[in-house]
């Protein structure tokens, strides 16, 4: 019945390099670079002197050109997505005002201008944006339409006498929202606003529009206000913008999906609006894989403070005499420890995505289902990482009591900054019903359109009620009901195989079963609005589930292929703790769906606390292989190797 | 289908008349009081100016006599407890600073004070105390003894030969921390020590102890720290001290449990030290009261912003061409209405709660096991209550989107300020565990030393033998079980007396298995603090099912004696929710202990949306009901009469 475990010998070296992976070198780069930055410098500041260090910091950071890896190497860069995407996650361990403002100048300004821009926009900014001499802007969202980008009101009526398109905020619930970069640097912004040429209306598309003079002065038409204070990330100059009939060349579109000729003529290699407005954004997923490997990142911080706290501190007295360790508690390992195992398998999952994503920029001709897939596993792992860094935040910040309070021991910052995760490139429960749709569609659809009207649509339409008669959704249920033990089989829940093979009956279950009641609704003459309300949260589930699916799958995949024994040994049973206390947590649904027997659901509880026992011995080594200099992490109660401020008689 | 409902015609006002009981007036008071404060001073002002207002503030308040209603007439008070407690859970609507502050001023230091000292202590401070002369601290906590308080390692030893105590930190671990006042404006302290006399210890006892001489300046051997930066309450003034063989007379032992006569002579009216201990910390259940009121409120504003900023804003077109409520999307009434209907549930305990603390106050013959129910249902009620908090106001944020991020919009304070509700007044997880203990002793023993060494010898006792073996624990679950309908049983989930069954039954079975489980663990011969260990988890378990017990049986009571019918029928409904949403949350215990079959399971998730879509007609009243002045929400989107700054065109 022991469940207090002595240390294991683990080498958290051999750990680090399991999870340094590929990407090894980019990212002892940037912790080294990131311990080296003084980040204290940020502490106690005003909010203007804070913006003004975030300013000076990312334009050193990009004229060394760490911040670069991913731009063609013709303008500096290395043409490195996954690198680039490491050295992200990477950084995401120090300031994370600094770590937004870099993800809105190099990822979402820079992007959208190599993304969605031409050569010539290319030649003109991307040396620019590189090296920070132009600061720029990424304005998509607007008050009245922070999730429904596909009907922001910001308009670009093309007028052929001039060659000029005329930028224009209708009224004042179109105008720019939140826009990074706005309230103070920004020099450009690229503007997504509804293009309008002789009357016609051609859906959103993206213009580089200047907001600023060489003074810093707004430009004419241009009106700035800013954000002001936020709960967090105050270092980043959040703003609004409104364009008043706002004059710019027809050079100023970013032509690559879509061009207007000199009298106004409007063309596209992509005929459907809708279509051709996802691929605008699908080239954008790199933001949301960006932000996903962020939030891990904040997790292994949170987690690397409370775990070494709980290896530290005492409290309340054994028989023996002694204090008792913290994480010697129950439920203190019930606290913490599924959220280090998830964190683990969080990290295999956005290695795995970043693979794809790396995979899909060097390919041009990757095919549809493949890049709707990425962009679903994007949307989806964007979610549950960031409500995981939530949640682990938290937890952690509560694990360490009183002294988690203090701002010293930095969960202050960690939560204020990293809360707007949730929000930001997607909210999050608006990224999985996209994530459900594609899941219904089984990706035969462009991704994205998932408001109601589309939604609603399509649930009507034939192509749905082929999806459910005739595709494989239906099928895969069956022949995994087929393997997937019953609930009264008393088989072994350690099976690796038969753990995979429980999230992916209920993935493709859920699935199954949202689809047929959207059917049922439909065929029963509902009101097809109403049905699709009435499913909603189901549909969320259904995305829920397949997204666990796909990270477990990935964990287990990655705990393969490792190649030192003690390793692998300690990180398969912590694969077994993720994916057990998965199963766990959605225990009700296995017992409602004959998977589990009330009886083997209790057992799986027991062997979830045996695993916590295990794990624990291990989590000192899982946490130092998170490699995140005491420097960089900067909390008292969490540093490797301490000074005893406070020694305990 | 429908799930989109129109508003009702409830009545905002009655359903505030219920809400607010007895102490209508005083919270009406406060309210008004509160509205007129101009809370916005505190908007970006240094930390060193928020602490002087706030001070400024409490001084105010205090000498207004507002915060002053729980103490002696004598003194300028009412003696009405329940009624300080309803002003300081209205308070809680506004700056949370200002209310750690009158809870450190008038609820700890003065109800040491109070409920510790005797007349010549009270004919000294209390007055001062409720002017606010004399600022003062309640200094328990030590760096290295935060929950586990019994053993705080400050000594007071008395020194018969000048009829003084020496107060003494012996070690550095053993400082004071995390005081409040202390900082910046104590003047004196209550301070916890164990005290000595002629070498022999008589475990923890409170003194008064000056801290600061007349300039402010630190009293001779007096060190004094400020705790600095903290995540939120910034505006309290949170200090270390250390005391340097410091010397009081005699007089300033709190002697109303213990005195020390001149000759050094130690006499107590309550022999046994352990029940001294915690008769003196029960005295100060007052302050977990207090704090799972405020917690209560602070969820009120958090969905009275979140419920309001759903019912105005839109966001996606439906097939009628007019854009959708956020508040009529199935998810978001997931994510808002559950905690809707669990705050009237906590604010409905927690006023039951108050009228037992009350009738212990006016009664000092109250017996033990009332004392104790109390004492455990003080403590359950708190951590259940500030858990709550925490979740609704993350909840509520993510509901509100980027605006719920702009610091004006509010929940950036409530979060950083109430963050810390969950670890002060006793973590709740060592709260819980004392809730476990009382039940697993059929609060047949004192509440408190729920310390793994006390829990161990209690486990292995013969006293815990006779309650597994004899108590009614175990007559009480087999009568339950015979009422509480079997899984398959399709009896109404809406019949209210069953609802409660099934929450009773899960609270006496949970607690009845954990006892036997301790018991077999001892029985088999395994190490009796590894079997404690084993079992901590479940133990807490215990706790929590009884204390939702409690939760639900204190909402259907006050529920049935509401007389305004449609006020009536809301309330019922709501209580529906929340019984059932409780229920729901954990249907897989339901399941796996025969009480819910699996497709009686899937109806309760049914009927739990139906009622969603019901309550969700109310939403808005049920907030407005909440009665907090726009002035002190101060949410620009959680306003009740909004001047639309953007309208939406």
């Amino acid at each position: 019945m022991s469940i207090a475990a002595s240390p294991t010998t683990l080498d958290a070296d051999a750990l680090r390099r399991w999870l340094d992976g590929e990407h090894r070198q980019i990212r002892e780069q940037v912790r080294e670079r990131l311990s080296g930055m003084d980040l204290a410098q940020a502490d106690g500041i005003t909010r203007a002197e804070y913006r003004e260090l975030v300013l000076r910091w990312a334009t050193e950071l990009g004229r060394e050109g760490q911040t670069a890896l991913g731009f063609p190497r013709k303008y500096g860069g290395e043409a490195n997505v996954a690198g680039s995407i490491a050295s992200f996650e990477t950084l995401a361990h120090g300031d994370l005002s600094l770590l937004v403002k870099c993800g809105v100048q190099f990822g979402l300004f820079g992007g959208a201008i190599l993304q969605l821009g031409t050569e010539r926009h290319h030649d003109e900014y991307l040396r620019a944006v590189i090296d920070v001499s132009i600061p720029g802007c990424f304005a998509m969202s607007e008050s009245a339409h922070g999730s429904d980008v596909q009907n922001v009101h910001t308009t670009a009526t093309y007028d052929a006498t001039t060659q000029e398109f005329v930028v224009h905020t209708p009224h004042d619930g179109a105008h720019k929202e939140w826009i990074g970069n706005a309230a103070d640097h920004g020099r450009v912004a690229v503007v997504f606003a509804q293009l309008i040429t002789d009357d016609t209306a051609h859906g959103v598309h993206a213009l580089v529009v200047p907001i600023r003079d060489e003074t810093g002065a707004p430009a004419p038409g241009v009106r700035i206000e800013d954000c002001g204070d936020k709960m967090g990330l105050q270092g980043v100059d959040n703003g609004r913008l409104w364009f008043d009939r706002v004059r710019v060349p027809r050079a100023a579109l970013l032509d690559r999906f879509a061009s207007v000729s000199e009298d106004g003529t409007y063309s596209s290699p992509i005929e459907n609006p809708d279509r051709r407005f996802f691929t605008m954004l699908g080239t954008l997923v790199q933001g949301r894989v960006s932000v996903g490997g962020a939030a891990i990142s904040v997790s292994k911080n949170a987690l690397t403070i409370a775990v070494r706290h709980g290896l530290r501190r005492r409290q309340f007295t054994a028989p023996s005499g002694e204090e008792i360790l913290l994480l010697d508690y129950r439920t203190h390992q019930r606290r913490l420890l599924p959220l280090l195992a998830r964190t683990y398998a969080l990290h295999a999952a956005q290695e795995q995505l970043v693979v794809a994503l790396d995979h899909a920029f060097g390919d041009d001709d990757v095919g549809d289902l493949a890049r709707r897939e990425l962009e679903s596993h994007a949307a989806g792992l964007k979610a549950l990482s960031t409500w995981h860094a939530t949640a682990t935040v938290q937890a952690c910040r509560e694990a360490c009591g009183g002294l988690g309070y203090l701002a010293e021991n930095r969960f202050a910052a960690l939560k204020a900054d990293s809360d707007v995760f949730t929000t930001f490139e997607g909210d999050n429960t608006v990224l999985l019903q996209l994530v459900g749709k594609s899941l219904l569609t089984g990706y035969k659809h462009q991704f994205g359109d998932l408001d109601p009207l589309g939604m609603v649509g399509f649930v009507a339409s034939q192509v749905f009620h082929d999806v459910v008669e005739k595709t494989a959704v239906r099928q895969v249920v069956q022949t995994l009901a087929d393997v997937v033990p019953r609930g009264d089989d008393d088989s072994e829940l350690l099976d690796r195989e038969e753990q995979l093979l429980l999230l992916r009956y209920r993935a493709e279950h859920v699935l199954a079963s949202v689809a047929r009641r959207l059917k049922r609704g439909i065929d029963d003459g509902h009101d097809a609005f109403e049905v699709f309300r009435a499913c909603q949260d189901h549909v969320l589930a259904a995305a829920t589930a397949y997204i666990q699916s796909v990270i477990g799958e990935a964990f287990a995949a990655r705990v393969a292929t490792c190649e030192d024994t003690d390793v692998e040994l300690a990180l398969d049973r912590l694969c077994d703790l993720h994916l057990l206390h998965t199963i766990e947590s959605d225990r009700a649904w296995y017992m409602e769906h004959g998977r589990l027997s009330p009886s083997r659901s209790k057992t799986l509880t027991r062997t979830v606390n045996r695993l916590l026992n295990e794990v624990r011995a291990d989590a000192g080594q899982l946490v130092d292989a998170f490699a995140i200099p005491d420097t960089v992490l900067r909390a008292p109660i969490g540093v490797k190797d301490p000074q005893p401020a406070h020694p305990t008689v």
